[in-house]
């Protein structure tokens, strides 16, 4: 698995003749994941990392990504994007979040999306007649576009590329933001499952703290993957790769496999809606 | 021709479930072509265009995208992004715009693009080691992305689609900016070759004053899309057809064949440069 993706790399970076990588750390395990690989495959010099908090991102989270790029000695650069997100006048559509301890503003968010129970991601892929929920959306998906584009003036001003860390749990369910974290040059871990992305963070020792953490999107406070989906990694990715596959599934709970199918097929609808043309 | 695309548009808001369209409108031909279709398809109310002009844009370009709006008399709104484009600090790499008056920014802007000659637009898609022409196309490629992810802030609160009007002429040649003017839910016009474009514009009465000005990315000041092909679009469009449909060329000139292969592999290339994965 692993030098498999390795000689993949290095011969995209040869191939399409850029200079060195780009790649945003989030302080979660594909980061980290991506970068392990980037190590192998390129001088350090050659590799910049970005660290793109924004007012609602966790400290936590900033001080994981930090713990990353230490941890393979590569040089990074912490830029919070606040202040780009702020002249899109999105952060308007919700109270100042100055004074408002974390706490507080995750029970907010979690009741947000909450609001439709197990439909919210439902109604997120297929849109809905209800003004603050689609706010909610357009609140929350252009953070992840703003990093893109900020990633991509880095890069393209050293001929860099960016590379992603989109796996193939997230690709089948839909869960990232289209034309955000799923915009790159590259994306190695897009044929791996989650499940498969810790085994290959287990091989590249990633730090215990950030192997062990629950993953989050880091779009909405305190939401994270296993929240929004309502499963745990291993059930959905061993249920998703039975439908992908067309594995039988009778030895499977129908409910969850109601569940993971329901997932599956609004992330089919999330990744047909992209320039959509005749012919 | 109007048909099949009225047919394609209206099936699309259908099955997706869109509740209307957001356009930004350029002033240009193509995005005046795709209100004209939008205005057949969809309820006014339903159709929210957005003129987003910034430091460098040509008032003339801002007057003729108004132009367009009343003559559909649709709503618009113009919103200038130089406000975001400068938060993400590429104005910086160039002297601040105030009283250089605006032949002077085509002439520098110009000389700069013309740099390698015949081979910018090479460079500009493959890459090349040399630090001043690789910030001009972080600089440029910032402005679409912007206005893309403006586009979207404004669609998802609305539960709309972004509506894109990439032909096939710059799909084809790599004439479009990655996650910028090609990120968009549907492309009325992407089976279109320009000069059909212009033959559809006809049909749906597009002003005469859109018609007969050249045809300009709005990227570079002074920079039209003839000046970066080296070619009138009537001889690229005609090449180009017969490269794509492997259409007998032996009575066409050879080196006008010669440079439209050339673009038309960089094309090739600048397409497969998205998310590029393993299997």
């Amino acid at each position: 698995m692993l030098e498999k993706i390795e000689n993949f790399l290095y011969e995209f970076f040869k191939k399409y003749n850029f200079s060195g990588a780009v790649l945003g750390v989030s302080g979660g395990v594909d980061s980290a994941v991506v970068l392990g690989l980037l190590v192998r495959v390129l001088d350090k010099e050659k590799i910049k990392c970005f660290i793109l908090p924004e007012r609602d991102s966790p400290k936590k989270a900033i001080n994981d990504a930090k713990l990353v790029c230490r941890h393979f000695n590569v040089d990074y650069e912490v830029k919070n994007v606040t202040k780009i997100i702020r002249v899109f006048g999105v952060y308007r559509y919700y109270p100042p979040a100055f004074f408002v301890p974390f706490k507080i503003k995750e029970s907010f968010a979690k009741k947000r999306w909450n609001r439709y129970k197990d439909n919210s991601f439902e109604y997120d892929v297929l849109g809905v007649d209800d003004e603050e929920f689609l706010k909610g959306i357009s609140y929350y998906r252009i953070k992840h576009r703003v990093r893109m584009v900020y990633l991509y003036k880095e890069a393209e001003k050293r001929n860099f590329a960016v590379v992603g860390t989109t796996n193939k749990t997230e690709f089948l369910t839909g869960l990232y933001v289209k034309w955000g974290d799923d915009s790159t040059d590259v994306e190695p871990l897009l044929h791996l499952y989650k499940t498969q992305v810790f085994e290959l963070a287990k091989v590249l020792s990633i730090p215990e703290k950030i192997l062990n953490k629950p993953a989050s999107p880091d779009l909405i406070p305190g939401l994270n993957d296993e929240d929004i989906f309502g499963l745990d990694y291993p059930t959905l990715d061993r249920i998703l790769k039975k439908l992908e596959e067309n594995i039988p599934i009778d030895d499977e709970d129908p409910n969850t496999v109601e569940k993971v199918r329901k997932l599956y097929n609004l992330g089919k609808i999330r990744n047909q809606i992209r320039n959509i043309s005749i012919e």
